[in-house]
């Protein structure tokens, strides 16, 4: 088998089986959507039903579940609408329209539109019409935009580009489901869209993609600390710091070294780890590279991306960034609520002065007869001082009244504050769920030989592959079809538990089938069944064959404990 | 409590409660949209799962996942770019739009536009000025659009209006995962989305909903029979048939009676009854309406709609269609393919005589000479006769050949065919998951009283509610706080097993808040606890409390086997 077109057959492999294909391919397909096959779909629904396990188990962060489609000022208030731009070129002689950095070959996208707008004039070549006039590049904002309600009364709506501003928009509901205590966190799983331009990379760049995001609210002055993890990881660190070059360490030293700036990140960054190796990617293949300064946004403190290593090179898979109080701060001015805040209790209480006005009853009552009760209690109940005596005052029915220096006297007064008000910081890991999937099936994936013919294993991790077993009836005649047929039946009826039955062609066929798509147990019915009851049970991983009773094979599918049949 | 006003208190107690609460709602909210909370979210899921398991349980059936965002011609194939419309008027005053039936207090929505324009003509008061000038009614497509790409290269899309294009998309994946053999059926769960004129009725008018639809491929000669169910439900037959008017029966004696006109259907009328009991839904409230012929689609042949009755009416909530091969016809005829078909073997292989054409090789050799023998096959592997002789015959460099009558020769042949093609038809029971749960939400809440207050459950099936146990520290103090931590991690640490922890104020205003979210157990931790590993749980649906062991406890919450304890 030649290396060099892995990636070919991986990609026909997927196809051919059900596993991830082109969607719309009868009509000649849409670039950048995928349809998860009879396959495929059940593999993307455990990762993502393993993920939710993952951060649910931990107690102290819960589900939420928020639309996709987006009223245009949640994301003028996100930055979306402002900020979520690539570079376009559109030819001139054929109408094509490309990413200008792609086009010019910047895979780093680090390029300027004065940069790249001089590499174009230089002669690029259209890769659909061959010639070379292209329209000066212009930003073009990512969303797919659409109109909720008609005529008149629509308004402006985009296709959420993430999953995060539900659990932002969600906060108050969060606040209080927690009692009012920090720290908390909430996950969100579903669609984000990105009309991207040019697509490409199968699985890596796509315009409506499977996302999976946590917000973590904290007290920045309380952050919950990280403690565990010995294993040594491969970090990346800022290559504008001290620190430059790849590191082999752990997330706790790296932590200590103060390489990872925050507690709670060094935290997130141990917990993606364990959920990357737990759904089957190959631990040698994963890094962690932290953003250089300039290359983060200007409000987040500590940014890191965990990339997987394919046939497509590092890609960038999770994001796990330090958002500090950027986006409920944004959240907060837009929508000119006060509810996107926490309140501290100080460890001991404060005692301040406080400068205060007291009404000077013997001037106003005399002086305001009927209203004087009014302006003294609004005058106690001043917050601020006024910048200047004398003010002006506005009486509950409109009118006015102007305050002079004898109606007032100015005291200081002690008060005791209890805590404070503060709009909490954010950890956000978010993960690009096709992006893994895609690194599952490709790390998984092993070519090799048998009988001299090619032959693939699907090595997937337990509880990710499609069903959990197959049950093969050696040949569909003398009863075995049916007792293959109950004996599935009863394995489907645990919750949870899957297998699916296969009467085709030969057993030899049957096993690479099972093989090629990942299932980890291949259950044969043959004539010996029949008689006791008895079945032969198949590791996919190494092919090893034994004997076991139905009833116990069942016992042991149900509690995962297959492996001590062996 | 008076029973007029616990639609508002039923809302209102899902909002404060984070189960189900308006979207967007500091910006001030968008109406048809909704959020599921930190505590709707975990039940939505768990009702989609409990959907997903019950039909992946049967065998043949497997799940897909295919993108929401649709290309326009897909949409044209199935009819919605063309049909999908409501009618709407416009107030010429105020501009404010409104779905035209409604406006005119026609709930059935069966009347037709010259009818509304009629009665908007005869002075219809705006609620939103009060005036009374409307624009004639005009049919508005109620999908979603957007644009996929950029500029000229862009293309229009659709969101889809709902999940069942992606099964009939991938009915070629489908076919080959099955070996080729009918019946086998397709699951997706997901969003939809409809750009409702005027949505109202909290969850069940929605812009953007979860829907969860099956399609099941049959062969119709031999569709897959029903027998079973002897439970007896309440049917409304078609009002026009001969059968008019509500009957209590079972679906076995309706399919019997030729009330339910297709034995595929009777099933799934059987198994989705059968679901909805599963997920709590009171069996009182649903009845099965088969739609009269003028209400069905042309090309459908038996349509049920199962309607959950809850706080507004009777509401439809499933819909199970025969649709028949409609949809696989239309998009081959619209994609030019021709593989949404499958392969019927005949009984017996039949021997059919056929008209074919045999070259005259004395002719043509001497007189086409090099062509000879490209011409003799050509015209061997003609498949259907010319219309008529002499006729042209193209050659592979493009030349054009006349055949006359002497250059071949007609004969009958026998053939034996053993099989045919044919377009399969489709059973299709469509959920609305939103409304599901709606009236899960309904005929769980139960309102009482406790001490002469008012004190509320929801007694949510098993399995539905957001966690599956509490965990209650008597005190936080002693101990007791850290004991009940390492008791509610030790559970989480179960899969799929939850459980949260609440610290809160009183013992009762814990089992209070338990209640009325629905959770079926509360587990509290005491001082007896730290002495002897034993806990107090208390059931939510009699409030009977036992005292247990708290590895019992753990491995009863594992078996799902709680109830064994009391």
């Amino acid at each position: 088998m030649s290396e060099d077109r892995r990636l070919d057959r991986l990609s026909s492999m997927l196809r051919r089986r059900g596993i991830v294909l082109p969607a719309f391919e009868i009509y000649g397909g849409v670039s950048g959507l995928i349809d998860y096959g009879p396959v495929g779909a059940s593999i993307r629904r455990r990762v993502v039903e393993i993920w939710i396990d993952h951060w649910l188990s931990q107690g102290d962060i819960v589900e939420i579940d928020s639309p996709t489609i987006t009223p245009e000022e949640v994301l003028v208030a996100s930055g979306h609408v402002g900020e979520f731009n690539d570079l376009m070129t559109e030819c001139k002689s054929c109408n094509s329209a490309f990413r200008a950095d792609h086009i010019v070959g910047d895979d780093s996208e680090t390029m300027d539109k004065k940069e790249i707008d001089k590499i174009l004039a230089n002669g690029v070549i259209c890769p659909s019409c061959s010639k070379s006039e292209w329209t000066p590049s212009s930003p073009m904002n990512l969303m797919f935009s659409t109109r909720l309600g008609a005529m008149s009364s629509g308004r402006t709506a985009y296709m959420r580009p993430e999953t995060a501003q539900g659990m932002f928009m969600l906060f108050p509901s969060l606040y209080r489901h927690f009692r009012q205590k920090l720290p908390f966190g909430a996950i969100q799983t579903g669609k984000g869209y990105r009309n991207e331009i040019s697509p490409r990379q199968g699985m890596v760049r796509l315009r409506e993609f499977n996302m999976a995001e946590l917000e973590y609210f904290i007290d920045p002055q309380n952050p919950p600390m990280y403690s565990g993890g010995s294993e040594v990881v491969t970090l990346i660190p800022d290559p504008q710091s001290e620190y430059s070059g790849e590191k082999k360490i752990s997330f706790a030293e790296a932590l200590d070294k103060n390489i990872i700036r925050h507690p709670t990140v060094a935290w997130f960054l141990s917990r993606t780890w364990d959920f990357l190796i737990k759904v089957g990617i190959n631990s040698d293949k994963i890094r962690f590279r932290q953003h250089a300064n300039n290359e983060m946004a200007h409000y987040a403190s500590d940014c890191w991306d965990c990339e997987i290593y394919g046939e497509y090179g590092w890609i960038e898979c999770v994001g796990i960034a330090n958002r500090t109080c950027h986006d409920l701060e944004s959240h907060e001015k837009s929508s000119k609520t006060s509810t996107l805040r926490a309140w501290r209790n100080f460890e001991e209480p404060k005692v301040e002065e406080k400068e205060k006005l007291f009404p000077n009853g013997s001037v106003i009552g005399p002086m305001l007869r009927a209203d004087a009760r009014e302006v003294a209690s609004i005058i106690e109940e001043m917050e601020k001082l006024p910048e200047k005596i004398p003010f002006d005052l506005k009486l509950s029915d409109g009118r006015t009244i102007t305050i002079t220096a004898d109606m007032v006297e100015r005291r200081l007064e002690t008060i005791t504050v209890n805590g404070e008000w503060f709009t909490p910081h954010v950890i956000e890991p978010a993960f690009g769920i096709d992006r893994i999937i895609w690194h599952i099936l490709d790390h998984a994936y092993e070519e090799s030989q048998k009988e001299g013919e090619p032959y693939t294993y699907l090595r997937l991790a337990k509880g990710v592959s499609n069903v959990d077993c197959i049950v093969l009836p050696l040949f569909d005649k003398d009863g075995m079809g049916d007792l293959a047929k109950n004996y599935a039946q009863q394995i489907n009826s645990i919750p949870n538990i899957r297998s699916e039955i296969d009467f085709s062609k030969s057993i030899g066929r049957r096993y690479a089938r099972a093989d090629e798509i990942g299932i980890p147990w291949a259950i044969t019915v043959d004539h010996t069944s029949i008689e006791d009851g008895s079945v032969t049970i198949r590791r996919r991983d190494d092919q090893v064959q034994i004997r076991a009773e139905i009833g116990d094979l069942i016992g042991h599918l149900r509690n995962k404990t297959m492996d001590s049949l062996f």
